[in-house]
C-alpha cells in the first residue's frame, strides 16, 4: 500500500514536472500500476467509463459507475489518499472528469490519457475538455513502470520460478502422436498448478508451425523427429508476468543441420544477455544477437526483434529493438529471445527474461539452453 | 464468408456515405464482425499495430506485423477480397496505413477510428496523416452491428439456450453453506458443458451482496434463507454472448417484503418486454419498467439502465437508457434488466436478452421469471 502510495506521488510529480495538469487512466495495467485494480477487472466491459483522475496538484480523484462503486471498497483508496466520484447512467462522466480540472487555467489545461484507453473514450474527454491539450502518458507512465522495485522484481522472480517448473516437466506433455492442441492443454493446466493465477498463451509450434513465431497451438499431430518451439507464461497473483520459450526435439534426435542452426541460434542468445548491463542501449543488446545470426548467414529468417519489456503487462517497455536509444539501467526487466524460422520446415527460438542489476542482469530463467531431446 | 464479404460491403459504402475516407479497425468486435479474426485473438498484445484499412474505394487491405502473417492464412481473407500488407519490426505500420490512403486528396483525408481502438495507435494515426481528419467508426459500425442477421439471431438464439439450461441447474450449485465463490466455479464450469466455448462472467450476490449490481463473487458463504442474484453469461462458438439474469432464494422462503418488492420487479420486467417493438424508442423502453418501479416507491433503488446491446460484445449498441431516441428495429438485441437493490440487505434483477421482430420481440431467455426457491 504505502508502495502505491509512493507510485501515485511520483506520477503526480512527474506529470508536474512534464507540464501536465492530470493522468487519465481508465483501467489496465497502468491502473494497477497505480492503485492496485487489476488489470484484467472488466469493469462493465468498458463502456461505461472508469478513470483515474491523477493531478499534479490536489487529490487523485477515481471517477467510476455507481454501480461499480461497491466493487472499488476493498481497493483501500482511502488510505491511499484517493477520493471516488461516482456517476449513474443518467449522468455524464466526461463533464464529471472536466469539473476535477476546471481549477486550473481552462485554456491551457493539458492532460495525458493512458495509451491503452478506448479511442472513444479519448474522444469523449476530448469534447468534454474541448480547450484543453490531451497527450498520451506513455511518455510518463513508461519512465516510471520500467523500472521494477524489489517488490516487483521478487514477483518477476517468483513468475520465472513457476514457468520454469512447467518447462521442466515439458516430457510429461509433449510426444509424438500427440495433437499441438493436446499439449498446449496439458501446458496450459500446468501452468495454473505451479503457480500462475492464470494461463495467458501456450505457443506449441511444431515442425513447420515452429516456423511462425506467433503460431498458437492447431490440431497437427506432432511427429517423431519433430523439432517444437513451446513458449508458454502466465500471471502471478501480482499480475505480473512470466514468459519463457525453449525448443524441443521430440521422440528423436535433431539433425546435423538442426544442431548446426541451433547452435548460432544458443550463441546469440547467450551474447546478447551477455550484452545486458547498465549503460548500454537497449538497441545493442539487439544487435548482439543479431550480429551472430547475420554472421552465420540467417539474418533474413531472424524476423522479430530481439525482445519486450515485461511486467503487469506481457509486452511494455523497454523493447530491445533496433532504432531504441534507450539506455538501459537496473531494474529494467525485458525479455531477450532471438530466434531463427526456416519457413515451411521448423524454427528454433530460445527466451529467458531478465532483470537488468548494477553490474549486468539476473536471469528469471534457468532451465537449460541447449535443445532438449523429449 | 458470403455475409462477411456483404458486411465489408456495406460497412465501406456507408463509410463514403458518411464523407469517409476509410475505417481503420484494430482487433475487438469490430474486427471479428468485417473479417471473422475472433475478438479475444491477443495479436501481440496489441502494442503491434494489426489494422483493416477499409476504404471507400479500393479494395480492403489488412496491415499485420510479419510475424502474425501466417496465423491469418486460414481466416481466407482472398476470397473476401481482402490484401494483406505486412510490416516487420524495423518499420512503421503506421506510415503504411498512410500511404494506402495517400490516393484521396491528401488535405482532406478523413478517416474513422474503431471505438475500441488503443488511444496509442490512434494518436499514432493521426501522427503519421497530421492534415487527415479522424472521427471514431462507431457510428457508421453501429448502423451495420446494430441490426443482426438471421445467422447472428440464431447464434443469440443458441447462446441464451445454452444459458437457460446453467439456469435450469442452478439447484445443483446454489446451496446454503457454499461460498459465492464455490457456486461461480461450479457455474463457470457448467456454462462451457452446457454448449459456451468460455464462460465470461459469474455474478453471484447473496444477501447484502445482491445489492452491488455489478458484485462478482466473494467468499461469502451463502445463508438459508438469502436472496441470490445469479447472473450470468459467456460466448459460443460463433462469438456471440448469452446474459441471463435470475434471482433465488435459498434453503428457505421469501419474507412478505421480499415478496412484494419482487413482484414489483417482475412486473416491471415484463412492462419492458412488452413495450418492444419496432417504431418505439429505447428510452421508452427504460422507461416502462421506469415508471413502475418508481410508482411503487423504489425508483432511487434501481440504479442503472434497463439494458444493453448484445452481439459480439457483451455490451453494445443499442442501450436502453433514458435520453436514448434510437427508434428500435427489427433485428436489434439487447438485454431487458430492471433491479431493485436495497443498499446493506438484498437485491434483485430480472434479465432476459430479446430480439426486435416485426410485431413485437422474441425473448432468448424463457426460464421462469418468479423467484424460484432452491
Amino acid at each position: 500500500m504505502t508502495e502505491l502510495a509512493e507510485r501515485l506521488r511520483r506520477a503526480a510529480e512527474t506529470a508536474g514536472a512534464a507540464g501536465l495538469d492530470a493522468l487519465l487512466i481508465t483501467p489496465g495495467a497502468d491502473l494497477q500500476y497505480l492503485i492496485g485494480l487489476p488489470a484484467d477487472h472488466h469493469a462493465g466491459y468498458g463502456e461505461r467509463l472508469t478513470c483515474l483522475v491523477l493531478r499534479a496538484e490536489g487529490p487523485p480523484v477515481f471517477v467510476v459507475p455507481r454501480l461499480e462503486r461497491p466493487g472499488h471498497e476493498h481497493l483501500g483508496l482511502d488510505s491511499l489518499g484517493v477520493r471516488l466520484a461516482d456517476w449513474t447512467d443518467d449522468g455524464d462522466p466526461y463533464a464529471t472528469v472536466a469539473s476535477l480540472l476546471s481549477g486550473s487555467a481552462a485554456a491551457s489545461v493539458a492532460t495525458a490519457v493512458s495509451d491503452w484507453m478506448p479511442a472513444v473514450h479519448a474522444y469523449r474527454l476530448r469534447e468534454a475538455m474541448p480547450t484543453a491539450r490531451q497527450v498520451l502518458a506513455g511518455p510518463v507512465l513508461r519512465e516510471l513502470r520500467m523500472r521494477k522495485d524489489a517488490a516487483e522484481v521478487a514477483a518477476l522472480r517468483k513468475a520465472g520460478e513457476a514457468i520454469d517448473r512447467v518447462h521442466a516437466r515439458m516430457g510429461e506433455f509433449a510426444a509424438a502422436g500427440r495433437t499441438e492442441a493436446q499439449v498446449g492443454a496439458a501446458i496450459a493446466a500446468t501452468i495454473v498448478e505451479e503457480g500462475h493465477a492464470r494461463a495467458e498463451f501456450t505457443i506449441v509450434g511444431s515442425g513447420p508451425n515452429g516456423a511462425s513465431p506467433h503460431h498458437d497451438v492447431s490440431d497437427r499431430v506432432i511427429e517423431a523427429g519433430d523439432i517444437v518451439v513451446v513458449d508458454i507464461g502466465g500471471a502471478v497473483e501480482e499480475g505480473y508476468y512470466s514468459d519463457s520459450t525453449r525448443t524441443y526435439c521430440v521422440g528423436g534426435e535433431p539433425t546435423a543441420e538442426v544442431a548446426r542452426v541451433y547452435a548460432v541460434l544458443q550463441r546469440a542468445q547467450a551474447a546478447a544477455v551477455a550484452a545486458v548491463r547498465p549503460g548500454v542501449t537497449a538497441a545493442s543488446v539487439d544487435a548482439a544477437a543479431r550480429t551472430i545470426i547475420a554472421d552465420a548467414g540467417y539474418g533474413e529468417y531472424f524476423v522479430h526483434r530481439t525482445g519486450h519489456g515485461i511486467g503487469l503487462q506481457v509486452h511494455e517497455d523497454p523493447y530491445i529493438v533496433a532504432g531504441n536509444d534507450l539506455v538501459l539501467e537496473p531494474g529494467m526487466a525485458f525479455s531477450v529471445e532471438p530466434g531463427i524460422y526456416l519457413p515451411g520446415r521448423w524454427g528454433a527460438r530460445i527466451e529467458d527474461i531478465v532483470v537488468v542489476t548494477t553490474q549486468g542482469c539476473e536471469s528469471m530463467n534457468r532451465r537449460p539452453r541447449e535443445l532438449v531431446s523429449l
